[in-house]
């Protein structure tokens, strides 16, 4: 019996992605409040928002990815 | 018998393609506040909104995925 | 017995196209009213109108993937 398994490629891209994206959000969360100081906690919870997306689609699938192997 | 699994192939790609969108518009959203401070709600509204097209189609392929094996 | 499905893996594609896609639109879409605030209502309609047709196009195959498995 062989069995070829692609789980941990499938996690590197899906780390990959959520990277990727949570990346982005932090980069322009921290260009905006450097713009904008007076705007901060507004600016934070809108990033915390925006991040909690791609968060729980990646938590989500690690753990199908996890059941399914 | 030999199982090879393209399953957790397949999540990575969903949450690279989810990642890449609403990182995108996340931070844009951020710039946008940026830029018009006095829009925060009317600009979160419209990235939640944004968002929540990708989100669904992320979580729908995911539990397909998963359902399919 | 073998069996390889490359099921999730067009998952996968699926998603990252409509992923993308749709940021590209949200991106622009928050873009736009950064610039112009006061077409608010009007710049969320047509971004809604352009992310469904990628939304339809998306579902559908991700429906069709379930049927074929």
């Amino acid at each position: 019996m062989e069995t070829i398994s692609f789980t941990a490629l499938g996690l590197g891209l899906i780390v990959l992605g959520a990277g990727i994206g949570i990346g982005k959000i932090g980069q322009s969360a921290l260009e905006a409040m450097s713009r904008q100081p007076e705007m901060g906690s507004k600016i934070q919870t809108l990033m915390i928002v925006a991040a909690a997306l791609i968060e729980g689609i990646a938590l989500f699938a690690i753990v199908v990815a996890w059941l399914v192997g």
